[in-house]
Formats: C-alpha cells, sequence, structure tokens
C-alpha cells in the first residue's frame, strides 16, 4: 500500500521534466523541441482528448460507462497533455513545480473558502 | 540546495491532485468540476498560454529578451493548464502520474533512441 | 425579407478575405501575421469560446436560457476564431471556400445518407 | 473568370449553414450536434491543424516549400474547422455571418487604421 504511494510521489513535474530532457537528448529531439514548438504539439494532444469526448454529451465523474479501452485511450491523451506541458515549461526555463504551487497560494488568496459561490469564477 | 530539489520533488502530480480536491472541496466546487467542465476550463487556459505567444514569431529557448512580468505570466498560465489537467484526470478516475510513467515507457519502446531521427515523428 | 437575405449572402469566405486583408494593409499588420502567429491567434480564440462555455454543463440548441449580453460576446467569439481562420488560410495561400466546398463533397462520399449510425464517426 | 468568382461568392456562411443542416439531417446526425458536442469537435480539428504544423519552425507567407499533399491535407482540416464553426454557430441561434459583419465594424472602431502599432494588439 505504502508502496504504491510512493510510486505515485515519485511522479514529480521535475521527475517528468528530466525524463523527458532525457528522452529528447537520446534522440538527437532538441532543436525540434522550441517552445512554439511545443505550444503546436499540446494544442495537437489536447485535441486528441477533446475528439475522445466530442461525441458523448454531458459525461459523469468517474465515466461509469466507458469501456477499459478508451478508459486507458484518455489516460494516453492526457498524459501527452501533460509530458508535452512539462517539457514545454522547461524549455522556457520556467520551473513548473515551483509556479504551481505559487498559483496555488495565489488562487487560494483570491478565493476565499469562506465565499459562497452560485458561479464558478 | 538540498532543499530546493526537495520542494521540487514535492510538486507530484498526485501531491496536486490532493491539493485540488481540498481546494474545491473547501469552496463547494465540486459539483462544477464535470469530466468535460474542466476539459473546456482545460482549452481556455490553453488558449491564453497561446496569446501570450501568438504575435511573437520564432521565439528562442529559455526566452532570453521576454520580461520578468511576462515570464512570471507565462508560469501563471503553464500551471492553470497544469492543474486543470490534474483535475481532470482526477474527475475522471484516470490516475494521471502511473498514465504518464507508463505513456514514458510506451513511447520508449516506439522511438528506438537508436534511430536516427530526420523529422520528429 | 430578399435584402436580408442577400445581407446574408454577401458574407462569403471570400469577402470576409477581402476585408480582412485590407484591415491588416491599413494598419501595417501583414508583417505580424505569420501561418503560426495566426495559427496560434485563432487558438486564442478558440479558448475564448471555451470559456464561454466552461462551467455551463450541457447546453441545450438555441441558448434558449441565456441573457441577450451573453448570445452577444458568443458571437462575437465565434466571429474572431471565423475571422482568424478566414485570414490564416489566406496566408497559407488556401482558397478555403473552394476547399470548403470540396470537403463537402468528400464528406458526402465518406459518409453515405442512407447508412444508419449509431454513433457518430 | 468571373466564374471562379462567381463560386468564389458562392461560399457564404449561409450557404455552408444550409449544407451543413441538411447534410446532419439526412443523416440523422441532428442530435449529435448539442453546441458542446461541436465545439470539443472544433477543439479537435483545430488540433489537427496544430499536428501539422507542429514541428516545422517559422513557416513563411504561401506555404513555398510544401509539398502538394500537404497544402491539401491542410485545406481539409481548415475546412473542417470552418464546418464545424459554422455548425456550431448554427446550433447555438446565432447569425455568424452577420455577427463576424458587425466584429468587422467594431475593431475598425477600436483599432484605428491611423494609429501606429509597433506590437499587434
Amino acid at each position: 500500500m505504502s508502496g504504491v504511494e510512493e510510486v505515485d510521489e515519485r511522479v514529480s513535474v521535475n521527475f517528468l521534466k528530466h525524463k523527458m530532457a532525457k528522452f529528447a537528448k537520446e534522440r538527437d529531439w532538441d532543436h525540434f523541441h522550441t517552445p512554439r514548438n511545443l505550444l503546436l504539439a499540446l494544442v495537437g494532444e489536447v485535441g486528441e482528448v477533446s475528439e475522445i469526448f466530442q461525441w458523448k454529451g454531458e459525461v459523469p465523474k468517474g465515466l461509469p460507462d466507458w469501456k477499459e479501452e478508451e478508459r486507458i485511450h484518455l489516460g494516453e491523451e492526457l498524459s501527452d497533455v501533460l509530458l508535452y506541458l512539462v517539457r514545454l515549461a522547461d524549455m522556457c526555463g520556467i520551473d513548473l513545480g515551483k509556479a504551481a504551487l505559487r498559483k496555488l497560494q495565489l488562487n487560494a488568496i483570491k478565493y476565499k473558502a469562506s465565499n459562497k459561490y452560485t458561479q464558478h469564477p
């Protein structure tokens, strides 16, 4: 049980950044990985996630009626978005892990927990 | 120095998932966070990243000529993409950390390091 | 009545292309309007359309419960997508009107009207 | 020569709207064509356009070095964006042709031709 937790904790933004950097270097892909190339690749992957959801109408949380293969496919496309996002941040010289921590703090200040939200801001 | 590394390693996909879940629960936002709502929010944030890059032409790695405020703004928008992505995966019942590890392995099998790549696949 | 139809028919892809070309020329924006700059601008506008729909859950056809100002806002964002799309095609040297006619014909061949569709292809 | 112009002028937003409506009706696809389904389909098609441009770096106007098949492929994907955009507007009860005309007028007021633009607004 704690083993599973440890695996999960290992998948940090920083870990993925190093994996992607090594992967690109070994294949001599660094020269392809300019910021705007990676951004367009990210948009392409978001498009593939959208294609999975496009004709389904509203979908309940947990995707109860989805086949296992659809679920695996979605996991792969969401991963592609994550991997290109991490790589894009790295190629922009931005520490995405730190930026995300900071954004969580900014959000906590901007959207007070004590407020009543009748709409999502 | 090692303290910085520790901070970075702490920002795992799993950590962000729990942060987002707590944040949404405290504000009673869970009912807004359906898979397709979150997907459209993700698309909106990718759009905001695109707006930052849209009139710049090609941009070199590390964004050498960008002002500090532009860099911070980009970090915030990339973080928004990350946070909605993590939340979307969670609301779909997908373990994004594990899925990303698995995708890295699949990519390593699909794209051999020994190949010569004249184009990015 | 026929006046309204004539106004509608006047808004051709070609008409919008010429309008956008004139607009850009008069403001000396041509040098900004490279294919990838325009593509990222298009992605940004699609993001703004998504933001309008993002927290609404499923929305019925005709948007019966939307306020007039929301409807106008949506019309503006959809128009921005259209205008950048037309401009992008023009800057790529692609005749979008002709390409769309051709795509309609290809779709009619690919998706027979006589088929029964239990899923959207 | 004037024949070509006439073909081009025929491809109005309104013409495409009617074509798409007939196409969907004949295949019994109307029930799939809800606003958010069409929006996600549009995002998917924008993703496919992005995939065409993603590893190319900056691309000059007119795409001088592109193969004819790449150009045709791009025309098809841009058409898919256009067709879903027109259909989305129709299913939202928005007259996209009129909205685009109005947006052109608003833009002309907002961005004076007499201004000097050192940046694209």
